[in-house]
């Protein structure tokens, strides 16, 4: 076993750089947070070893999906990032490289997203890898999931399927081999990194009755919006973006076409606004949010309802 | 496998009756708190099954557990609770009566503290059972670690080493026998169900130089917030309160002694405060802040230092 460091050097060491103003240099039990003359908004989201990613994931990209999947929400609740706390559960086999590098990762996106580490807990676990982030931000207006109404317009802020057609490609070595190199490549990139949409939340905060990130697949994440809205909605599923690489995956197999609308991991957002508002591309327009309790319903090129027989990921 | 609850189950009905009004019903994908005209803290601990507790401790105590590690870092701080935030990754045999009492532990502990479910993340893990609590809480004046200064008194909140030496007899069948049942259930309830002072929060926050919740054992946390302070300590290990069940502990083993003084998960709190104030029993003056950047010296009845083989708990 290579010499590793200490409880109180990861501390010290690996986190501190990474950590913002209000976490006091992490030498407290607790962050301490200026009031806010604007909303203040709170997710969380656990990640675990071959659940939510592979164990042997370079570090970096572990540590960045960690923070992104929560920065997603954020930006799905029309907030900036304030700062993160992070629980960390190591296995046993942890070694201080491991550690560097999923900081290195870490601290890039804390840069990159002006997401400060403002506090945390360290310790380890005798089973896989396990990260807990709780991401806190600042939106104007809170966007919530039950603001949709009939007549609305429902967008996705980007291209469907790519991250759980990436999954399909790391799972099965005939589809990776059939794909060109480049599409193969981007689909796992997808994947493994995905891209929160920061960039949307002061438009969402002004301009979206209802918005949710979409972690779980476009299909159940819209009942889910839906119901929570107390409405139904009509999606036209040719005008599901994709892109060309999730095109070229369905070419070989069109059932990789259910997998795209239905499998989890997009973190695209899903946005209903007045029918009006108009979105920058990538964004795009896929259907209207109608009146009535029923399922979302989801329509050919010729109108015709399709059916899928699992409409989002579950874990259980 | 008896049948389990969905995931969209586990979050209606299981988790959804504790939350408070800041969760939205757990119907989104973050919490939204008020703007507040008081400090904001924030603090999180993540625990884990066979680290942190048995796997097979009561789940409403394990329920428990993982909140109030939490809720005394807010007391530590001067805060009250807002609300929290879990993450909870199940293992692979988790059961609905397993879930149904640990939710009702939590509720019954989110009342009791006025500490709502506001928001959170339930999935699956391959690995042991896996909690990660964020709580946030409002101060009027954050009580830092840092705060110490030379001629501070220093006050414990209440007993040290209970919850070291309820580990200590779960894992010695020849120790548990030696003790009597009083002092036995005593110490193993105090280990398996933390006590966060609370009520000692507005004191705290009013009158405290400094303070932190003493989780993994007296004298290394001292030597933390020594640190943090950048001052020194001198303790006067007799004035140590010890419990009754504690005393019988050591009078059987005089090693417990050391135990009970370096053992983690007394869920008490350190304080330093001008060397006027007072605070009612049970908490305990135990010593002196003085300048300096020595590690904190602990004096015996006769005013000879003890050295202790390892100050606190450290996971690596």
């Amino acid at each position: 076993m290579p010499q590793r460091y200490s409880e109180d050097d990861i501390i010290a060491r690996i986190f501190a750089p990474i950590a913002g103003a209000a976490a006091l240099g992490l030498k407290d039990d607790a962050a301490l947070l200026a009031p806010e003359s604007v909303q203040l908004v709170v997710t969380t989201d656990m990640i675990v070893a071959g659940v939510h990613f592979f164990a042997d994931d370079a570090p970096a990209l572990i540590a960045k999906k960690a923070l992104r999947v929560n920065l997603s929400d954020l930006a799905a609740k029309g907030a900036e990032p304030i700062g993160f706390l992070l629980g960390l559960a190591l296995p046993e086999d942890w070694t201080n490289d491991w550690l560097d590098a999923f900081a290195a990762g870490l601290a890039e996106d804390a840069r990159a997203y002006r997401a400060p580490l403002i506090g945390g807990d360290t310790g380890a676990t005798p089973g896989p890898l396990t990260i807990s982030i709780t991401a806190l931000g600042r939106a104007p207006r809170f966007v919530p999931r039950s603001g949709a109404k009939p007549g609305d317009a429902i967008f996705v802020s980007g291209p469907i399927g790519d991250a759980a057609l990436g999954l399909a490609v790391r799972r099965d070595a005939a589809l990776a081999a059939r794909l060109s190199a480049g599409a193969r490549d981007y689909l796992i990139g997808r994947y493994l990194l995905p891209q929160p949409r920061l960039d949307l939340a002061p438009w969402l905060a002004a301009n979206a009755s209802a918005a949710m990130d979409i972690s779980d697949g476009l299909a159940g994440d819209l009942a889910k919006l839906c119901r929570a809205s107390s409405v139904s909605a009509i999606v036209d599923l040719a005008s599901v973006p994709l892109s060309d690489a999730t095109r070229e995956a369905i070419a070989i197999d069109p059932a990789l076409f259910e997998r795209a609308i239905t499998g989890g991991d997009d973190y695209e957002i899903l946005i209903a606004c007045g029918s009006g508002a108009a979105l920058p591309a990538p964004a795009c327009r896929i259907g209207e949010i109608v009146a009535g309790n029923a399922p979302p319903s989801f329509l050919d090129a010729q109108g015709k309802p399709v059916f899928f027989k699992k409409l989002s990921f579950q874990h259980f």
